[in-house]
């Protein structure tokens, strides 16, 4: 049986599970593929770092073109991270027909376009099943599952700490602070969590979806983006009592063949799906026009989930060797970008504010919303404690952003109102 | 462009639904595939019947020859169910060298392998993603998205019909009649209901994602099955007590290279994602060695779901026909059958049973439980209205099947136990 060769790019974490993978699944792997797969050199960065688990007879080196100067090696699987070096890399090797699997999201969402090109014009596979929900295989099912359907919207739970720290949150009435910490000292969350609780990482991860939802090429900047580090118990406890659970989600939606792509915290209604994903979890709920909703539930990272997605790449990348049938991927682009202007852009919204608690108060505030032609769902009115106040929540139908825009800057300009304290989106029930 | 040349057997609701879609998703299927697809001809048992929706041109026939005989046809698409004229069609396809699109679960559930083997001869494609829980593309996502993986056991909820049942009995209180009925109304349930109701439907489903997850030829008679008929609204206003939701799954487990398969009304946790698997959606829930935990949720039925599992099927061999690469499928399974004894099929039970309402009642129960060394999670003992009777209510920890059956009968010979009145099995939490 002959052998595929494999340059390994990086030994951290993932690079570690890959390794495992490759060993201890060894037997299924050359039943599935009929072929032997076997690490041929690993790229490292330190040398001297002493090294657990990797078997005897492979080859560590720290330079690069140990690795990309070997014709012998058919594929490189790039679990490095990092975006200049691995750009560097995954282009040369693409470059030299070798063959390449990533699980770089931060990579892909920013060059992913260019280097699929790449490899197509080199007949070569590139693979990133492992970047967007690592252990779900969201972006097979998209390229293959639902090939024959047209998806019209995609409504994801991205990154696992973030849904971490907002089911403690959630269900413990714990603070933002307080469960932060204790996501890093579990190892879920960075030192520095900004990618994560800023929406970053799940941007990437809208970019990475929308692009093969949709089949265009969309960019970060695209993605409007707002995080969790601002939320305030008071809404995550107003979302329990109108039904809702706050998440943060990426939203991809297609309308007329026209795009919008966001992160942002949001509220889902109790009775979606969505709003049973819990803790590290991530989640892709995707909505089709013949299939109708369809969701992929699962671990979001962890070695060795994301090695599966890394090493079921690498096999598929090896029947398509084997086969003489690499470089066919339908993962380019079909279509230009077309966005969706943000007055198009509509949903239900829910709105917090503090008013005076006097009479006329709600008159002059439904004014607002009748103004702009919003009409409501729900409405609480609360008494607040101290200086005569009142809380006033509610629930919008439908409105676009622009309307959503038009109403807080009318609100805040009456007299009645002392300041709109919070508003989100809403997503998973009926218009 | 060259195309391929499909011939479609059965234009009742499926195959009016893959007609639909090749037509509308017409340029989303070329651009992916890079091939046009044409229905050469339609095979139905009635020339008769009025067809809506059939694009003219499109040649109907009565005669299978038509289609069999028809050179130019690459591919058959089989949508007609029943199994004895489907597997002579499927057959004879396959020996023309014919590649084979089906939705057929009864007749892949009894004939699979060897059809399977016989497509493999003749370097045929034969795909059936559409017999299992409809829209959701949990074949490939097997054989696919988790090939690194070795799967230890798969949970599903594999049959629409009764979860919508099973859905409002919970949800609404109402009874199995009364709800059945509507469903029949609603088009959810056929007019006789038994292979939906009594588990036959998710035991051929059972069939096929076991043979798949664990490459092994299992076959119908090796599940134990078990109907909805008999629920009590007792059962299900305790389990809602005791926190879990009653729901009919499938399970297939492997352990040490042996399996076991079933099919029964079971008490799901309710922090499980399955137990929120609601109305007619289908799910399956998977468990791998690596990978943790991941579920696929969607549509287990209907038109355009079924149709879009049928022609992504379809899209992907006409992919390999043009790639030259038909015939290499993994499907077909590596390992010899290996059942695993009752005594060492293991769960967590629930068993309600009537007592006599006097001193000493509990000690003999509990004592029959701890001879056959089991002992319990949980206990409510609830007086009854009449006859100084009194309803309890175990859930224990883990037991074999052999276990549970002493225990029973040893329960059932007690002076103080009027009878056993239900026991289920329990899943989805820790053990």
């Amino acid at each position: 049986m002959n052998s595929i060769k494999v340059g390994l790019c990086g030994l951290g974490t993932v690079g570690s599970g890959v390794v495992h993978l490759l060993y201890h699944h060894q037997e299924k792997i050359m039943h599935d593929t009929g072929s032997a797969i076997e690490i041929k050199g690993v790229l490292v960065s330190d040398l001297s770092k002493v090294r657990a688990g990797v078997p005897d007879g492979i080859k560590l080196t720290d330079q690069r073109e140990d690795i990309l100067g070997d014709d012998s090696i058919d594929l490189i699987v790039e679990v490095m991270g990092g975006v200049e070096d691995a750009y560097q890399l995954i282009k040369g090797a693409l470059q030299k027909g070798k063959h390449v699997v990533t699980a770089n999201k931060d990579l892909m969402a920013v060059h992913g376009a260019e280097l699929l090109a790449i490899a197509n014009e080199n007949m070569c596979d590139l693979r990133y099943e492992a970047s967007v929900a690592g252990g779900i295989p969201i972006i097979r099912s998209l390229t293959d599952g639902l090939a024959s359907d047209k998806i019209h919207k995609v409504v994801g739970i991205l990154n696992g700490t973030t849904n971490y720290i907002l089911t403690k949150m959630v269900d413990e009435g714990r603070s933002f602070e307080d469960v932060l910490k204790e996501a890093q000292e579990l190892g879920f969350a960075e030192a520095d969590p900004t990618s994560d609780v800023d929406g970053l990482d799940a941007a990437r991860k809208v970019v990475l979806l929308a692009t093969l939802a949709f089949s265009m090429p969309v960019e970060l900047e695209d993605v409007s983006v707002k995080g969790i580090r601002n939320l305030s118990s008071r809404d995550i406890d107003y979302a329990e009592q109108l039904g809702y659970t706050l998440k943060l989600v990426g939203i991809a939606a297609r309308d007329q063949e026209r795009v919008e792509l966001s992160v942002q915290p949001t509220f889902i209604a109790n009775n979606h799906p969505l709003a049973s994903v819990k803790n590290e979890y991530n989640a892709v709920y995707v909505y089709g026009d013949a299939v109708g909703e369809t969701m992929f539930f699962g671990p979001g990272a962890g070695q060795l989930p994301t090695a599966t997605a890394v090493v079921s790449d690498v096999m598929d990348v090896v029947k398509n060797i084997r086969l003489g049938v690499t470089g066919q991927s339908s993962f380019l682009p079909q279509y230009e970008k077309r966005l969706k202007p943000s007055d198009e852009v509509v949903s239900k919204y829910y709105v917090r504010l503090e008013a005076k608690d006097q009479t006329g108060t709600f008159l002059e505030i439904t004014n607002v919303f009748a103004q702009n032609e919003v009409s409501f769902d729900k409405i609480l009115q609360l008494p607040l404690v101290s200086n005569e106040k009142a809380e006033i929540v509610m629930v919008t139908h439908r409105a676009s952003e622009h309307q959503l825009e038009r109403i807080l800057n009318g609100l805040e300009q009456l007299d009645v109102v002392e300041g709109v304290s919070s508003y989100y989106r809403i997503e998973g029930e009926g218009a």
